[in-house]
């Protein structure tokens, strides 16, 4: 059977998993589709509020009897359903799974006046990347058709544990090796906000789903800013935990045992209180003895207790940057690293410009690890239907761009980054030295750009340095591009080539209302911290749980 | 210059920095080297008192103003010249330097009234690959002869902030990657019990020189055993800390960049005791502020606390295997575990066979990374002065068996190992589910056999497990060889041909009196409890700081 047809046929499983009831009628042709779950009368007035409110508060009220799993369950469901009409952001969709479990948890909970664990009864989404035992994950690849998993990754085992429902996956682009949202299966995932937006990616499926309220957690992976560009893509919370604190063990990837630098799992939501639950949830069930890539480090409540008391006493050190030598962000960008100095700064704290260290060496030397296999894996992969790149992917593969890395180039790539990193530590404790305080975090782009139109991603530098340095990064939603004040620079010099072509796409016309992000950087292995910052900074800026 | 004249030129600079006043005279003959301190007339009755001490003695003695760092300091010295002198462990020596900082810490402490750290003016002994700003490390590599250091390595500036004297950097084999200590500077170095038995390696030097104690905190490194073999062969305590936990920066390597399997710093000592003051005065530098590798982890007195309770009620749960599925051991390693094994049953604990998984496997797996680049870069480092491979390594250059991995097939093999550590942790909990407890430790051979006669090791899977699985280990040092008991096996069948080769060199004779030890495995990053585990086993078998 040609490539074509087996998609085809996945694609029209797909849309087929959405029941009759679920279909959306009159509602086509807006560019903003995010009221679509209120106009489509699809789901009640109960409903909408159930998916408008927070995991905390779910997971409370269930745990305490007023709520049943399967009201729950349902809401997101339908939610999530519409959000695949609108936006094409699912690649597997099992309400019937989802709500037999939820029922099951629901008995539990009647016969024992318990919840089964800290995620009791919640529906959270996961990219298609997290295996689950009799579900294919194609991860975007013509080539996985048909491959069913026999097992449940170590993520998703233990969400299950804790009380989780499954019921979606979530698109990504083929390969997962961009950021946009594309594969010759499903096609695009677009922008909830604005049809003409890209999603971002790899975890793309789940920015548009959970900013839709389609899921209320969504798991993603980062090994570039997968989690971390959709997240401001889609003005959410995300976490790009350190390698080794959260379990990846058992997922589908491209350029498996690839461990230079190591892909994370970690979760998009809507606030920090919603990420805490689900980082907590997962460490109490101590990964660590499930994955051997696990370090066995709990919850440090100590570590979030210390940085708070620092908040609240006004003793926050934070350093900052908004161009990394490489690319200067575009106009709305600034603004936002700006806003939230200003914000920090006026409450008290002390935030200082922080010069980036050998940034584009690091991108330079990120690009290469990433390439090192010249392509190989993920032409094999492609290489199993014969499906073509998708464009973003095909010009990384060009012949002239990616060369097989020999053994011992390797280890002098990973050499230099061990120096690098250790250059890095000592530039913090420089600081720490002359100011005798502890630097407690870094403010930076995530991208150089808000959510960016489609086909138009061409840089990387401000999320790779993140997965380089193997730091703990936590995106927070800012402010949305403004025609009105993000004009175009009319002075702009530019410091590259890739400068001047990433400046040359900002139209303040076309970027109007696209979300804008920062994110918070902390040391490698301080999720306590950069969390409790990033909270902070939210709440500075007036973030909510919008409903 | 031929690189024998080079070569030359470094030993005679290396035999010459030992003082006139510190040659031992009227001493030779002998196959056992352990009482020429005592009969040497070198070292005064005090000194001899001191160099028999305990590291935890001497700094608290050095803490309350009863000792100083100098007399110390010059004992240690003179012990370490009669040590180079008889067992050829020494690589630089320099009593100078080491004196001039002692006596600026006794100034130090006579002004302050206080220690510098919690090492203040203790002696370590480095294994030369330690860097230290000034001297050269050769690494027994005669190409690197001449290049002087400009850095510290990072636990070598640690340990001198937390107040340690350095004095000696010992003898390793060249490249390191074999357990015997021979190279082409130095000649081999020979074990202080008897000058037939090698010392071990690659930490040999440190295996020869804390034995014989003319060092009582001796750092070796460790990627295949080469902290835990020269400890078992010389009756000492010995850390594998997992990667991660110590740290590792700016030290010479062969396979620099080499990821896969990564070596790792750790001490040779006499008593557990010694080994959480050198454990403990590390993780209170905070290291992972200076080395990007280190793990945020400071020393957890509450999992001391928690396995110390069980040692207490007699509720510890111990797994051991004395056969690896590969190697039968020598019949003095068996005696050891199962003493090991009766000792602690007869203390009431749990003590249950454990099933070694797929190890031959981990042992080819281990074997292609080690030589993953075909020996590029330790024939590079031969290549700067001409010097041939030492016989151990001669073999294992050997083009037949090395051969460089391409960067898809090192992924699988990364793969494949993430996976087996994977299965090893199932097995545990498998093991966990079925009793109901938790395994605390494995109790296995380090070595098939006793301390080994030069140019016979030929099996490291004992020990190279261990970094294959990345688990913590403690050597704990168990009985001698004794041709009375450890009779010859008669109905010996091996395994495979490494069996059959390994058994043959048994032989009571010439084995009589060679130290055995045992090793403590632990999961990942659980060093506080594998400590508190080995120092049980040692007060069960008797063991005390001998003098």
């Amino acid at each position: 059977m040609a490539w074509e047809d087996v998609a085809a046929e996945k694609k029209s499983r797909i849309d087929g998993s959405i029941p009759q009831e679920w279909l959306i009628k009159g509602l086509q042709g807006d560019d903003n589709v995010m009221d679509y779950p209120a106009r489509s009368g699809i789901l009640s007035p109960e409903e909408l509020q159930l998916t408008n409110s927070s995991a905390v508060d779910l997971v409370n009220r269930m745990a305490a009897g007023e709520l049943t799993s399967v009201s729950v369950t349902t809401a997101f469901c339908k939610r999530a359903a519409i959000a695949h009409q609108t936006v094409n952001c699912c690649h597997e969709f099992f309400p019937d799974v989802a709500l037999a479990r939820a029922k099951e948890l629901d008995d539990y909970f009647e016969k024992t006046k318990k919840p089964i664990g800290p995620l009791h009864g919640l529906p959270i989404s996961l990219k298609d990347q997290f295996r689950i035992k009799g579900l294919e994950t194609t991860m975007g690849y013509v080539g996985w058709i048909g491959k069913y998993d026999t097992e449940d990754s170590v993520l998703v085992a233990l969400l299950h544990k804790a009380g989780a429902v499954f019921y979606v996956k979530t698109s990504v682009p083929q390969t997962l090796m961009t950021g946009e949202t594309f594969n010759n299966i499903n096609g695009r995932t677009v922008n909830p906000r604005n049809k003409s937006w890209s999603c971002g990616g790899s975890s793309g499926g789940e920015g548009a789903l959970v900013s839709f309220r389609g899921s209320i957690i969504g798991v993603g992976t980062d090994i570039g800013g997968s989690i971390r560009i959709p997240s401001a893509f889609n003005f959410l919370y995300g976490l790009r935990p350190s390698h080794g604190r959260l379990p990846y063990a058992g997922m589908a990837n491209s350029m498996e045992g690839q461990e230079t630098i190591h892909s994370v799992c970690g979760p998009l939501c809507h606030s920090i209180q919603d990420m805490k639950l689900f980082v907590t949830s997962v460490l109490a069930e101590k990964p660590w003895n499930h994955d051997s890539k696990v370090v066995p480090l709990p919850w440090r409540q100590t570590e979030e207790d210390e940085v708070k008391a620092k908040i609240k006493s006004g003793d926050l050190v934070l350093g900052f940057y908004n161009c990394d030598g490489n690319v200067t962000p575009h106009p709305p960008v600034l603004r936002a690293v700006q806003t939230v100095v200003d914000q920090v700064k006026g409450a008290g704290h002390t935030v200082v410009p922080w010069e980036p260290y050998r940034h584009p060496r690091i991108v330079d030397l990120t690009n290469m690890i990433y390439g090192s296999d010249g392509g190989t894996d993920v032409l094999t992969a492609m290489g199993q239907s014969g499906e073509p790149p998708i464009p973003n992917i095909d010009q990384l593969l060009h012949p002239s761009s990616s060369k097989k890395v020999d053994m011992n180039q390797l280890w002098d790539v990973q050499l230099e980054k061990w120096n690098i990193q250790r250059e890095y530590l000592s530039r913090i404790r420089e600081f720490e030295v002359k100011t005798g305080k502890e630097l407690d975090a870094i403010i930076a782009p995530v991208t150089a750009t808000a959510a960016i139109r489609h086909n138009q991603l061409r840089y990387y530098g401000y999320s790779t340095v993140t997965n380089f340095l193997d730091f703990s990064s936590v995106v927070v939603p800012v402010t949305f591009a403004d025609k009105s004040i993000d004009n175009k620079r009319g002075d702009f010099q530019p410091l590259t080539d890739i400068d001047k072509e990433v400046q040359a796409e900002y139209d303040p016309e076309a970027y109007h209302g696209a979300p804008v992000a920062i994110q918070v950087i902390g040391r490698r292995l301080t999720e306590e911290k950069v969390m409790a910052i990033a909270e902070e900074i939210g709440r500075l800026l007036g973030n909510t749980v919008v409903s």
